[in-house]
């Protein structure tokens, strides 16, 4: 296959007879095959997760990661390599403990995490009987008399029937993010919300949540999901189940930290920039292999395929990796402020935050000509089975250049198992393939050679 | 979503204008609806894996294994289940160890396998000069004068170019089949080869082996790539550097075993018989979760779908257990026997054996309007991402039906990391996702309804 290959290859440049698309096709096949080759964005996120790990914003962590990206990048041949300043709120984890105690069954630990951004709870934990409701419009029948004084237990699994997971935790993550909130109106002293996966396991899974100003404030955990189903199974047998909860954690000082950037300039139209980036931060309990350490490496690599293959953009690329997504993407925000200072002009941003699995396609959040000219590029990845070019969204920290009318996107992956590690402490290296890691830098630095080449 | 999904079937219900297709993609959706939520897949491979482990053709594991797939498919509400013989030939490894010694470097123990069908070591083994080549034009070039009496290191990488790894992995495993006969043309005394996986770990992997009839025979064992990677290096800076190998395999008497068989017969034309298997041996060091277990779960759970969804099959329906596909694919031979002795129709077969993540789309190996009318199934796929339908190959099992003119298919997965865990003790429960594992099972249904009612 090889020899085929390198004949045909001879055969077209010595007849001179190549069009764009056949040239685009060389110089897209020398992406692939040195991303396949290099194992930089392995080893990368191996000292992402393993050597420096959970990295909430705000977190010495965290700039652990600044500092080893940073350092990463400054080795590449490069143009400039620079820290760009954000002010993250900190929130941190205290010691975490639930039990639920049954006449019938008797007492049994379960497993528990505060939710980013909940009170803790009182010294000595919260001790209320157990109500287990599925969705907001239960909770509502149940209404105050059957609610207040005791501890609400959201049980809604994602739908496993949709083939694509994100809608199904964009249909439940409702009751991490509003959960307390709304029990809080009925007069709850704290809520324990299933964890957000599709599988049956014992690892707690976390995420942000917000109090809405109506509401009071009370504490908020997950449960795994296998617990989950014990507390399912306990409460139809006895419906006097006690839950004693504690979770001791803290708001701090809001306190710097960075979005770190990499940047090769462009040799004909500098003033363009295209942005791809990841976001740098994972929760504290989460190593953050495909959340996000994935999209991080990646976004470097396509910094390092195009030194490696010479490619000289026209346009500036810039590599991003975004600090404080997961709780208030101040580094989103604060790239963007700076975009709007110094009127820079983004035409294209890219995020990748699905997870680190093989490559699918990609979703763009784009109108017109601009869109119509994004999907068409399609043509050039069938190759490599990513075939899905569609309209959608485009990343969490992109998000806010849109504003400007700067057309973004994001990779999809495959993401059947991507919320099986989501957010918890199985997020782990060895969740990632090498070879579908570093498919997922070929095809963002093939979006972004074929951006850069033919405009937006 | 899915209140949009309901309304739009109660909408194309009550007009009555429903079209053929609309009606198959309810009855598609209903099928990756159910194989989504229901577990058995995931259950029996658990069982498979976990608690039968690797089951080589002949060993107890393996008719463990028969047994389990036997009642697994009794206690569906389908017409047969019964076993086919077949005659298996035995190979069993005995203790194995490898040393390297280097004056320079000193002794480092090295993890090896022997590969399948190898013949035994000496008592007290072997203990030779290793020589390393890449391939055996190398072999040849260094010739008898360098060969004889010294153990050959067969150092060839798949490689990692190869978007398709099944290519990589056919361009390179003529060493670890033949590496042995063509190293004793030149006076060998035995041979040890890199492992065929895409990853640097130290699992060694096996697989099969032939000894050529015109060259002796001398035993031939894998090392694994991480000692693979260091025996390069060791030989680098020391060209005398000895290899001690002990590998006390046996060759056994030949034993009775069997394929398994469950059918649902067919409604209208129940001599048509549409096969769908998987195999049901794995290599003895390996638990077999992607090699085969998932194909055979899968095939299993294509019979579940058509019961619990209340689909009766015009044709014959059968889900083959195969036995021995790795050594020697006597169930493969002996289920072909069987149908000619029988006269049966196989209008056509499905085998999957590519692992148990995401499906990507079939191959088959088919003519004429056969091959077409399968290629127009493809877009009853797509909403799944389902997009890869080509001319190819069908599997190892059922090649033998394309003698008598069947068309034969093959599952395509996401390739990517299924070398990883090929043939050796890494192969585990664990490297599955249940809902990658679930859409192999409703892909392999759909496919088979979808013949099933069109004919072919």
């Amino acid at each position: 296959m090889r020899n085929i290959i390198s004949i045909f290859l001879v055969w077209v440049f010595s007849t001179g007879m190549i069009t764009a698309q056949q040239k685009d096709s060389v110089i897209i096949k020398s992406i692939f095959d040195n991303a396949l080759i290099n194992s930089d964005v392995y080893a990368n996120l191996d000292f992402l997760t393993n050597k420096i790990g959970g990295r909430l914003a705000g977190t010495p962590q965290s700039i652990a990661a600044v500092e080893f990206t940073k350092q990463v990048m400054q080795k590449l041949a490069i143009d400039t390599v620079y820290l760009q300043e954000c002010i993250v709120a900190r929130w941190e984890r205290g010691r975490e403990f639930a039990q639920i105690s049954s006449q019938r069954f008797g007492n049994k630990e379960i497993n528990i995490c505060a939710i980013g951004n909940s009170i803790p709870t009182p010294e000595g934990g919260i001790t209320a009987q157990l109500v287990e409701v599925q969705s907001f419009e239960e909770l509502e029948q149940l209404g105050r008399k059957k609610i207040e004084g005791k501890i609400v237990f959201f049980n809604a699994a994602m739908n496993p029937k949709f083939f694509n997971t994100f809608e199904a935790y964009g249909e439940t993550a409702k009751y991490r993010v509003f959960g307390a909130s709304e029990a809080a109106k009925y007069g709850a002293v704290a809520v324990i919300v299933r964890s957000l996966t599709t599988s049956i396991d014992e690892f707690p899974h976390t995420g942000v949540m917000y109090y809405k100003p109506e509401a009071g404030k009370i504490p908020a955990v997950c449960v795994c999901t296998s617990h989950a189903e014990l507390l399912h199974k306990w409460l139809k047998q006895d419906a006097n189940i006690l839950l004693w909860i504690e979770s001791y954690s803290k708001t701090l000082d809001d306190v710097k930290s960075y979005n770190v950037i990499g940047e090769i300039r462009g040799s004909e139209y500098p003033d363009e920039i295209i942005t791809v980036g990841g976001h740098l931060d994972s929760w504290d309990i989460d190593p953050g292999a495909h959340d996000d350490g994935a999209g991080c490496v990646q976004a470097i690599d396509v910094l390092r395929l195009f030194t490696a293959l010479k490619i000289k953009p026209k346009r500036t690329i810039r590599a991003v990796m975004f600090m404080d997504e997961e709780m208030n993407q101040r580094g989103g925000k604060a790239y963007y402020d700076n975009a709007v200072r110094n009127n820079e002009n983004h035409i294209f941003a890219l995020e990748a935050d699905m997870g680190g699995a093989t490559p699918r396609g990609f979703t763009f959040d784009a109108e017109g000509e601009k869109l119509t000219k994004l999907l068409a590029l399609k043509k050039y990845f069938t190759h490599y089975e990513i075939y899905k070019f569609m309209k959608g969204w485009g990343g969490v920290d992109i998000k806010f250049l849109k504003q400007s009318g700067t057309p973004i996107g994001g990779l999809i992956t495959d993401w059947q198992r991507y919320f099986d590690y989501h957010h918890c402490a199985n997020d782990t290296f060895d969740k990632i393939n090498k070879r579908e890691l570093q498919l997922g830098s070929a095809a963002m630095a093939t979006l972004i050679f074929l951006i850069d080449k033919y405009g937006l």
